[in-house]
């Protein structure tokens, strides 16, 4: 893994989309299913914007055994000869029972513990705007942004946070983004070259 | 329509996507087939930075009866009653058979000539960044944005632009977003509020 990553741009940054413990309908805790899209859109704006690793994180046997069989058609498959882009955005995809295996694989790794920075579509303890949050990642040895699936991340990830990142405004009171927009959105404003 | 959208924040902006015509993986002129979660994803970015009206461009018979389904079911359907949010997101779907029927209603519903801008993962002719873009939507009555599925949109579209919008970069060399991920992106970048 370690070599593979190598060849390729990394900002310093990871990404893990969270998929229990997340909240349901009414806020109760969930775990919500793997949507093939969330792999493939995620996998192609992290390796645009040079982030190290896209976690998947599931704690569920037969998630996990389709996240591998994903994984696997794009990266040695079928899926890898017939779109090369493809298999290399999904270079960065790796599988994660938790954010605690996340964060072991993160040290294991790297030799870091990774600051943690958490994402949600409502008002966080501890937010720094977006321009501080630029700057933590500067100062960081390595940073772990989280999103959830479902309605959001369960209190108990976003408990984890060092930093937490305001939700996205628009000018508007509707704030139903797509994980797969909201991801594209907070790497542009966080890393990206061109935004003038 | 107009009294529908009435209710809700417009900032002036509509968006396209178009489905023909674009380029196929050999740069050949293609159709491309309507993807469901297009429809969603980029209606909830467009609610959430209050896109007017966002077209989904195809002239087949075919895909615009699967086009008025969906909308039908997220509008007044099943869809309606069991998710509110999706609900006002499908608020700003519309349907079109070409980029000049688009114009048309544009024409018909505001009385002004839409400001056009393309977009492109590659480098265009006339293009402009996005501080000058932003100011030039600011001047101007209507702002249109057209965005490609496939490989892109094809030579007769990116010809009609007033300006041209410069390829998302992200400081890596991998330059294929999703056109979910490239909306979200450029309506921040285009209208944001609390990008700092």
């Amino acid at each position: 893994m370690a070599e593979e990553m190598a060849k390729q741009i990394d900002v310093g940054v990871d990404i893990a989309l969270i998929h229990y413990p997340v909240l349901g309908k009414q806020g109760e805790i969930i775990g919500a299913a793997i949507t093939n899209l969330d792999l493939h859109d995620i996998a192609r704006t992290g390796r645009t914007y040079g982030i190290g690793n896209y976690y998947i994180v599931t704690p569920y046997a037969e998630q996990q055994t389709l996240v591998r069989e994903i994984i696997e058609h794009w990266q040695t498959g079928h899926g890898s000869q017939a779109n090369p882009a493809r298999k290399e955005a999904f270079s960065i995809v790796r599988l994660a029972a938790s954010l605690d295996e996340v964060i072991a694989k993160t040290k294991k790794v790297y030799d870091v513990q990774p600051l943690i920075m958490t994402t949600s579509a409502h008002e966080q303890a501890g937010e720094i705007n977006y321009r501080a949050a630029r700057k933590k990642i500067a100062e960081a040895d390595r940073t772990l942004l989280l999103f959830g699936t479902a309605h959001g991340l369960a209190p108990e990830i976003l408990e984890r946070a060092d930093y937490a990142l305001p939700a996205i405004l628009g000018g508007t009171a509707y704030n139903h983004l797509s994980v797969r927009a909201a991801v594209a959105i907070v790497c542009d404003r966080l890393v990206a070259r061109n935004d003038t």
